[in-house]
């Protein structure tokens, strides 16, 4: 009997109701405005490798997002490589967010992570219905992904410790925005309640009325 | 001053009017139909490996468009390892098609090179014109991502013997269809003029008429 | 408190595990191959307007996708005028099928049902897992859309009087593809159990192994 | 000899490497927030009327982008008679800029004009580099538009007095954020140079260096 998904050959992937996306944080930092981006973007390195761990042990799935850099030809483990080894300003954050064997890669050529990606795709094969968005910066990559995922209701947590932008403000416009447009919650990663969001990953006041 | 594409960091991709695909050809063969793709498999793979060097001469852009078999944690380059050193039953196809380091990778989730996967992004930056399709299985992953290069006006060769499927009937009738309502050509690949396609890729007769 | 999806404005759609799709049937014929497809589509659509009925009458929601015809600038309803009353050689399919106030509409640009519409968008707020592909042609518009419903783990009825093509090969050829690679179901439309589908619409064995 | 993108059967749409879009402007304004939209919307909608005169005495394409409220069983021009007809708070909006025979017409579910919707084929087609943003609401549809455009490499104008939202606040915030990070030229229409702008598209400054 044929079986659907043939592709799949019988991997489907886990299922689970939430998601981390880790977003650009295996990043060499080496481009102009990067000298700005280093001190913020370690301080949320150091947040997300605490909550990685968290959500890890409550079996939630963590996804790393990354910009490809032009790097067409190379795979996401050699954009590891480059940015451990090269001696590049984003060393230490690659060293913080070290990806394990069993988290997902997906790589991505522009600014959304849902933007020609099979984030999308893979999302609705884990049945995902909330992400904890994470990564660099707040008000470009962060905010185009949360948009395209308000889109497809996904429900978003974007806790306000575990994203970095060049500056201060533009951080907390965007978040203010997120909160406001999306119906994103900022609460930082320490107060995050993870086990209840997976019991509850749509809390009630955000289902669609009917 | 703004540069526009910033996510590609100046790295943008070759230009060029053509480009070869390669098609789930770094592939185990480890499912029940597999045995019988295996023969026809290894042949394709031989007549693609020599199509490959001389579309590399002309600096034609080689493209692995890859199932990740339900590994959405592992890299291509894994997919790779597997391959060659697991003892499996596509192992020759994987020594045949050895990617190059110069090489682009794409993987897809689905049947259709296009579906969920950043190729759309990639051949937009190339600027191609005419895709050559080659690969497993001509009647399902060849057959699917010719529709959608169809769709999206793009030109396709589709040379006879660098396609094959579980058997010699479905590669033919799958063929003549590709020929028929897509326009492709199904020369064989000895016989592809690659240095006059770069130069003319889509041919004056089938230019949309204004 | 914020309502999600607002831009529904709470008029979220219907939901049915089944809906019945009729593809570029409001058609003026006005091209060269026109006058083949003539008489297999007026055959079609008789079938197609009794199909259509027994569905209406089980809450089954009707979605017509359509061709634009380059008319970029008209409306679904314009075309349906167009075909009514200039004299066109299609007329009688708009006759047979003209559409009612509370069918949906999708206009589609190219072939496949999917690609650049919102059918999947509206599909998935409608929460359909089977549908019931009818219209023209079956080896061309049929068969693009039913590759990507297949992609999207939809299930398939494509009854095999409820399509036409300008031959009774390419029929006949389209109809066995469909139903080796994608499972579909080509029953046809007189032996459809409308009401079984509606209760069971993806069949045990279609189901995906876990 | 086969013709490419055969289901435009020639009709092959206009040429112009400039667009002007229209966004949500034919809109009933019954939600519960319209009320504080009235206002600023009808002063756009003043601004967005002689802005497109302007723009059709050069030719330039003006394309209606319409959120489809929930009534995805009815056609633009419907939602364009219920905007005028059933006094609703939007009546003015509708009376401003109701759209001409040669307008194009792009229905969307969603936020952005660009998600699951014809949009992106129609620009393609259209060969558009620039478009110009107007409509409601500027820190939502507009923005999420923007997004979308920006990350297809499109060159963006956004007049300012051509967009509104609810408040001042929220329009100046989008305007910044759109110059900022999508590199938006925000100059008012009656300053905007639309013949410069359809013979040089993509200012120098903006384009891609390679």
């Amino acid at each position: 009997m044929k079986n659907k998904n043939e592709d799949l050959h019988g991997n489907v992937p886990d299922r689970f109701p939430v998601a981390l996306l880790i977003i650009d944080m295996i990043n060499d930092l080496e481009f102009p405005e990067g000298e700005r981006f280093l001190k913020p973007a370690v301080k949320a390195a150091q947040q997300i490798a605490t909550l990685k761990r968290r959500a890890k042990d409550l079996k939630i799935p963590v996804i790393y997002v990354n910009d490809n850099f032009g790097r067409w030809r190379s795979d996401f483990r050699e954009v590891v490589q480059h940015c451990l080894k090269d001696g590049v300003r984003g060393q230490p954050l690659a060293e913080l967010l070290y990806p394990d064997s069993d988290d997902y890669f997906v790589l991505k050529p522009k600014h959304s992570a849902f933007f020609a990606t099979t984030l999308d795709t893979l999302l609705e094969y884990l049945k995902v219905e909330r992400l904890i968005l994470t990564g660099i910066s707040t008000d470009v990559c962060i905010l185009f992904s949360a948009k395209d995922a308000y889109m497809r209701d996904l429900s978003l947590s974007i806790p306000a410790d575990c994203v970095a932008a060049d500056t201060v403000a533009h951080t907390k416009t965007a978040l203010e925005y997120m909160e406001r447009v999306m119906g994103a919650d900022t609460t930082s990663s320490a107060r995050l309640n993870l086990p209840e969001l997976c019991q509850n990953p749509v809390p009630a006041q955000e289902k669609v009325s009917e």
